[in-house]
């Protein structure tokens, strides 16, 4: 691409645009803008809302702290699993972070979580009839049961669950059930292909168990062809026993299918120490500035503080938890008092549990607080292009859609019907708020990094990261002033 | 994200999209599904066009070829700007690849091209006062004059070529003129922040020559804060003299503004080997499919071959060069044949002369050629949204967004007014066409690339280029069915 053209008349329109900055910026993110004295509230609350989303996402995209607070939360603190001492540092640096933000109200709700811990043993290998061995790429699931020694047993390829049933018992017994049904590429929504092959994952070494093998191999979740294992939770069936379940890296499973096609007595060797400790304490992390007319009507916007282990939980979901700080400093710092009380909620144990999801919605039901909306960022701190919907009537979609022209210069007023969020849906039973949303962004490299030791900071782009929390601090703010 | 929530009914509606896929896709990259034997020409033509559509996708997305050729592009042949033997390459490897897809032509045009060389030297120092040396990122400007050995001088600073044009001579006389305008991080759009900042590479240096300067230095077009400078073209003035100019990467473009705030007296030391030798013999590569009903209406989807010559030219334009070939490749493999003739042109010389677009508008308008509408990929290979539209009635524009439900479920039916591209931008005058089309995508990672050394094949996503493969297609075969 040339300047040149971009200076030509045809170019006007797209030029048109948000030019309400004065002067040239001068953001560079060691050097940033000294932010504008914050409006009276009183005026504030006069200001035509494309001014005041203009607002929030100026200081979004020109003082944002979306992306510091990212590089703390990865490279200062790391992978938090609920139940370790990471998650334990994430719940004070959420505190303190909150705390620091003059808000007015900053608390934790005690939850009681897993503690399901990898252990030092990891290791998978392919093991011909004739004894040659090939390591695999593997991680144990979360919440397996570990090996006790090494497991070596042969292996039997299935493409779904019911292919599983359709095995007599004779070829199940005493094996590894390998699961390799790869994601539907066709798909659009790599979501889609994720929901579509995730039963593998999730019910799969259970239904294996419960069949008499031994244990389950699983092909990683994603698209992507390489050597990254995806973990993820696994859920065991009462009654039946549970075995030790492993993802494969799609590399190793495509090894392991090609190599028992020539040679079907080969037998795979899976030693692993994972194991579930006792339930620990810990807590969700809330922050709120209450309502300046409505106090009592709540918005909750959140992401989860805990990840998986094996990386720094970048895009799943440190991006969700500093979106959700950001959404309340971007309001204070923008001189945007809400009318509706707007929280902020850091939920704990969203991988292997939610049980911070639930608890927040039993305390909110318990209190009889009254829910307008909820918004959840989990799904990767990419290009936002607007929101999910969930909950909601006819009505109330309508209303939401009739913003749609405040959104559209900033690319999210995208509104699709669909699934919110794991750790807001309790809430819909609970107090019955008239809508969630989800974050919903550019998606086609989340499930790369997804669950994996490649979930890294440096896969988030700080600009892709601030424009989704002056997106969500837009959609949060129209919440606010006009309710649902 | 857990996989249990996709699983809940509110996401039916999610799931619910695009599943014509019987089977579960086993898309892995090295083992392409076979194709299905391509329908018959007189059936595709009575297929509905979201059959067809799917049918394009489905090909793009399972066993698409943007990618890999994108691969050897990037890392066979490498940087090919204008004039360079890798550029002669490229033209080889294009008019091959097309002869390979068994089309009804294939032919070259020939241009002659501007043949700048960077050479061997290229360093830049900053000198302060006390003789305290600190080397500074730079790089040539494509098209610049050597410095002749080394060029010490003082800097001034300034903003805008306004600011340069209020200085008394004095202050700008045997100096660097360093324009250090940032791109503006408000804007939503990077492009926009490139068209804003851009006269400084582009008009800048000719600027300083003609006010006595002996040279300029140019902040990168970029909002990023690294250490690569950023190449690209600039254009001196007839009757001034042609000063050496040289981009400064954002950390070195910081650090010599901190610095001259404390020591005015500071100098910059240039040098740069880079000259213009004789303009090269080159050519556009040209291949089409004939239309079955129209054949002399024409449709041109196109890229640019050439590329600066420090990185590989993946985004820039290596994916908008695959992606074109993908169109022909996707509609032949659909069994899709266009009603009219759908022509892939790899332009010569965008990046410094745009003489390929030149010629290829004169051509068309020397033999009295039809154009209905011509495509661009140009702004990198990413995620696509949609397109912009120049050149068209408001009549021709209802009729394209007529489209949008056919491609919303692709999120291609994004539709903005704005530049289309500089490659085919010369069409309108030299032919009418009723509209010119620019693929658009995400682009908020495209500017920390363009133009420098981290342009590589590494920073292209499979599904991300792929995807955008799929959504030209679907535009160029609607174009080709239902004209304009």
């Amino acid at each position: 691409m040339t300047i040149s053209s971009l200076l030509r008349p045809a170019a006007a329109l797209l030029l048109a645009l948000p030019l309400l900055m004065a002067s040239p910026a001068q953001a560079q993110r060691r050097k940033k803008i000294p932010a504008p004295a914050a409006a009276a509230n009183a005026l504030a609350a006069e200001l035509p809302d494309s001014v005041a989303l203009r607002k929030l996402y100026d200081e979004a995209l020109l003082r944002g702290q979306s992306y510091d607070n990212l590089n703390y939360l990865c490279n200062s603190i790391g992978p938090r699993l609920s139940g370790s001492p990471q998650a334990q540092r994430a719940v004070e640096w959420g505190r303190l972070t909150l705390e620091k933000m003059g808000l007015d109200r900053v608390y934790l709700q005690e939850v009681m979580v897993p503690h399901w811990v990898r252990g030092q043993k990891e290791r998978g290998e392919i093991i011909s009839e004739r004894g040659k061995r090939l390591e695999a790429a593997v991680c144990a699931l979360g919440g397996s049961v570990g090996t006790k020694g090494k497991l070596r047993a042969g292996v039997v390829e299935v493409r779904s669950l019911d292919e599983l049933r359709q095995l007599p018992d004779a070829a199940v017994r005493g094996k590894f059930v390998f699961f390799n049904r790869p994601f539907n590429d066709a798909l659009i929504e790599p979501g889609q292909a994720y929901g579509a092959a995730g039963d593998q994952r999730r019910a799969g070494p259970a239904e294996a168990g419960r069949r008499g093998a031994v244990g389950a191999l699983v092909r990683s979740l994603t698209s992507a062809r390489d050597n990254f294992p995806h973990t993820g939770s696994t859920v065991y069936q009462a009654g039946a026993p549970p075995v030790p379940a492993a993802a494969l890296s799609t590399e190793a499973a495509d090894e392991l299918s090609q190599l028992l096609k020539a040679d079907a007595k080969l037998s795979f060797e899976l030693e692993m120490s994972c194991q579930t400790l006792p339930d620990e304490k810990s807590y969700n992390v809330v922050g709120e500035i209450r309502g300046a007319k409505f106090p009592a009507e709540i918005i909750t916007v959140g992401g989860h503080l805990d990840s998986w282990d094996l990386a720094q939980g970048a895009h799943d979901d440190g991006t969700g938890v500093v979106q959700s700080l950001e959404v309340l400093r971007l309001l204070k710092a923008s001189g945007l008092r809400p009318a509706r009380t707007v929280r902020a909620v850091l939920f704990m144990n969203e991988e292997n549990g939610a049980r911070g999801a639930a608890k927040y919605a039993k305390l909110a039901q318990q209190a009889q607080e009254t829910h307008v909306a909820a918004l959840e960022s989990d799904g990767g701190g990419f290009t936002p292009r607007g929101f999910t919907i969930e909950g909601a009537s006819p009505e109330v979609q309508a209303k939401v859609r009739a913003w749609a022209p405040l959104l559209r210069p900033y690319h999210v007023d995208g509104l699709s019907v669909g699934h919110a969020g794991t750790d807001i849906e309790p809430l819909l039973k609970a107090v019955t708020p008239k809508a969630l949303f989800g974050f919903d962004g550019d998606s086609q490299r989340y499930f790369d990094l997804h669950h994996t030791a490649a979930d890294t900071f440096d896969k988030v782009h700080r600009r892709e990261l601030e424009l989704g929390g002056g997106g969500m601090a837009a959609l949060v703010y129209l919440l606010s002033k006009y309710g649902l």
